[in-house]
């Protein structure tokens, strides 16, 4: 019973549905298709705004451009230590950005304090000897289960908006914390300051689909170059863009989002006390020790230690296309005594 | 009549099913699932010599990522100067070299002459005030529907290697080559002297799926960090594998190429002496000015010009889902007087 | 007796003597000192109009960071082919540009031609598969031994801003063709359109010692940070500022374009046919053959080899502290049968 | 009464003297003089083992570029969270090495403890996902005044050879740790397992000039060339060859590095409990609160407060020709109560 990631799911049937449907005949490539012509709408839509919107197929590609395009090699780029962007990107940030640098902060539950983005924010040098203040990255839901209320981005945002910060997104799992928070698209993106968004799909359904959406139009003039240069622009478009119409328009986003979230709320109530962190999403960290993660395993099922070995702590991940049965399993496994 | 590019075709049924197939249970992300693992057998297979291969969806991220493995920043990477990662890739190569610079040399049907290249090889300086010579790039087929013989790639990679080059292919169009010249993949690859393949499926019938294949091993042990940080690993990497095992062992980079170089040539074949260069692919280049190119374009056809203005040149290409009726109909306007 | 390069020669004693005068005592560093404060005055006197003016310690350094301040990533910058930027900095324009691409033109007598590069901006694509037509990098003297005139520089930097490039120029030999033309600084530079100009005075006499200086004063904001974290930007700023006012205060940099410009004048007389491009700075260029240059060299003159062996060609560089009886000797020699 | 930083000191007369003998005739440039040609003999003699030694003009230069022949462009770089690479330098690290990031870790008084260290490279994740552990930089003296220990250095470096990282370190005032510790210069470098060291003589009485100076000689092969597409290779190589032969040579290094230690224990021990860290080299670090600090600026004395507002803290430099009267009035005004 494996939760490892929900990146070890399948992609919804609905999707290659689409994506089958999408097969039809020759069309312009590089974009001039219709499925990757109407994106920009079906995502103004979606966010109640109008947004300029590109498909790419890996959310390591969605974060590097949408930062690449918001710093300049000189600059900083603020973010909680445990950010995808400085720990599973293999340096993605700095080779995109050209050499920019990653300041990285502590937070409770994966979440940066307003208050200490801010203080960090002062503490910064704006002389020339340092890398420029340039962008806040924010991650939602965060890389620890966790979701930023929209208050929260609002304090970040304008911290990092007063001195001349852009802000982006990381979304990977941007259906959860949605699902969760039930609220408005715009409500914990553009509304709630976010210039940039990289809004993921893959793991929540689809086969290889990520939208980088741009709320502050005028940063698209250099998205799609540093897109091209890096490989990033699919020749045939259409296959990419048709999954996330599919995923956003048929709701699936919402559809997944909600079952994971739900089955993940349920181990975290099972866990009891070993409950790390606040379930907000699809994640679940507990502290179990290395006996009880060893039984586990015994048991069947699968998953990834966190954090130092000393500390014994476990990250779980419910797929969209998790049977239930494995979150029964999991469930009754550790309310066992 | 679309004859705009083979980018603008759909994919095969195949490689659809293929995909669909594929599309069960959760598997390990990130390259370690059951068809990803089959990868290096396959095509090692194909070219009857023990390969590393690994799946990117795009050609410009299978040429700029080989060349990041075999350039160091401060490397000149030697090409035709129609080659498409000079042309139409928007700087990828410098951009992921970290600098490197192209030299372009002009030859004669899109080919590089092996004495040309030997002579501009011995004027390279070997001082540190210059880039210093550390690529060949060969297109193949190549950008102007022309294919490399054995014998000339030899005397290329041979005149390299003497001076201690890499030599990278890009096969963005390997299969229409392999089909024009009848002969065993390792003939025009490592048989050759070709140290590392971009080995094309996209064009030629995949969603988006190109194989790049190390033949001089050694070399990969750069790469697979190279296309983490380029965002070109994907997380539900079976998608991309099974594109690439049903392209092969399914025979369809065969089928879809001879169909394609076929219907070319027959093109070719009407163009009388309006024909540029011998359609040894899937692309006919044919003079035409500017008034027969009207002509066309308002009897339905849709090509693209090229080169100056002033020569009234075109380009057309056949994809592998060309009706046979565009090419018949298209054959008929061009022996119209 | 040392033909070179002008590289070769030593610090003018006024050089050195204003560098000892400013050894007094302590001064604010990176470029608050009272000499660095004083550039941008002394260049802005000097070139008849408003500039900003920045100090850095070689060549290459004022090339590649006046091109990181105009050119984006995916950035073309165009170029003669014998530009120093494309043979002899390594690469540095890709480097500091973070991958921009060079596009080479030949040119008579190491000058671009208007009109070639009016056709070749025209042939550039617009679309974003090709990097972006943005910098026209021109050198005056060229590489040859030539100067552009007024007039040819203004139908250059034209074109190019026509198409909203930007025009740097690389001025490591300024003075000799500011010497030569015996025209007002201005004339050649911003007034012919010159965006940011690499102004060399190491060659000329200067220890260690270029100015980059915009015309184009927007340009600046990008420089420091750019040139700071290139590590060009020298905590002891004064030694380096100093030469340059000395240089262009002292009227060194005239009186020694103009010892040099005569002196390599007259090599150019004495050669008479064998002379391979007009003489307009202190370069000269021969077409001797193997048997000739191997006399020099008996003979005791230095020099390189130019271009490829079989040309049998020399350069012979004329430098400020070159002894006249080298250049007599010389052209004794040049005209002996 | 300046304190502000060893930057703002001009240079020792006996360089100035050096330069001048010099300055004499033509020599080969780019470094083949005979000043340039005597380095590795002359830091050879100094270290104690064969050595290959590079000079450039900055010790961002001397940084960048060490940091740029030991990793990869997807590498980790540790170092102290106060280190220059990390807080003044731009971000060159980034730059040079396209695209490395920084690991920061906290210590006491600006030093790694090595313990701590281990624990970082232990937990730093092996897999493709992070940038790979390559190279651990320590600052010798540190930022904050402190020396390291031969048998600090050398638990360091065998914990980051143990996991095959290379050592750098950024001896920026590495001639004062020398003094403070008195021992040999082997010591601190090689037999305590450093590979590469940045030798700073610009701060200790240079005009402008740095070694770069490789124990590792393997890992001279790329350093020519990142330093020539950097810029960083002058043509006029002598005047900045022959400043560290004569800081060497002439026991510069050690007459100013005395003294500049000398006074600023002097200061440390009239600093009494406001003294923040162990003064091993030539900074002092007090927490003096704002009032007093207020005080002593109304007094004359120029200096830098330092880290947050709130600390009320303040960084003294004692500089090589700082005059004796200086010390002793900042002495007084430290213990007036």
């Amino acid at each position: 019973m494996r939760f490892l990631s929900d990146n070890t799911a399948s992609a919804c049937p609905e999707i290659l549905a689409a994506i089958a449907a999408a097969n039809r005949g020759r069309v312009p490539a590089y974009g001039e298709d219709p499925w990757t012509l109407r994106l920009d709408r079906c995502l103004s839509d979606f966010f109640g705004t109008d947004v300029r919107a590109f498909a790419v197929t890996t959310g390591t590609a969605a974060n590097a451009l949408s930062l690449a395009t918001v710093s300049p090699p000189y600059g900083a780029i603020f973010a909680h230590e445990a950010a995808h962007i400085a720990t599973d990107e293999c340096g993605a940030p700095g080779f995109f950005c050209g050499g920019a640098q990653l300041v990285l902060l502590p937070g409770e539950h994966g979440r940066l304090a307003p208050e200490r983005f801010r203080a960090a924010l002062a503490a910064h040098p704006t002389h020339l000897h340092s890398v420029q203040a340039a962008v806040l990255s924010v991650t939602q839901a965060t890389e620890l289960g966790t979701a930023y209320r929209r208050r929260e981005l609002t304090q970040l945002t304008e911290a990092a908006h007063e001195r001349g910060l852009r802000v982006h997104m990381d979304g990977a799992r941007f259906a959860n914390a949605l699902a969760f928070l039930d609220c408005h698209p715009g409500d914990i993106s553009w509304r709630a300051g976010i210039d940039v968004l990289s809004f993921g799909a893959t793991k929540n359904g689809a086969l290889a689909a990520e939208a980088v959406v741009f709320f502050e139009r005028s940063l698209v003039q250099d998205f799609e170059l540093h897109r091209k240069r890096a490989g990033h622009l699919l020749s045939k478009s259409r296959y990419t863009a048709v999954q996330l119409l599919t995923y956003i328009e048929g709701g699936l986003w919402k559809k997944n989002a909600v079952r994971t979230n739900t089955l993940a709320q349920r181990i975290g109530r099972a866990a009891g006390e070993a409950l790390l962190h606040p379930v907000e999403a699809n994640e679940v960290f507990l502290r179990l020790g290395a006996e009880r993660r060893q039984r586990l395993r015994e048991d069947g099922f699968e998953f990834y230690d966190w954090g130092a070995e000393s500390c014994g702590e476990a990250r779980l991940v419910v797929s969209w296309d998790q049977p239930e049965e494995d979150v029964q399993a999991l469930c009754a496994a550790l309310v066992r005594p």
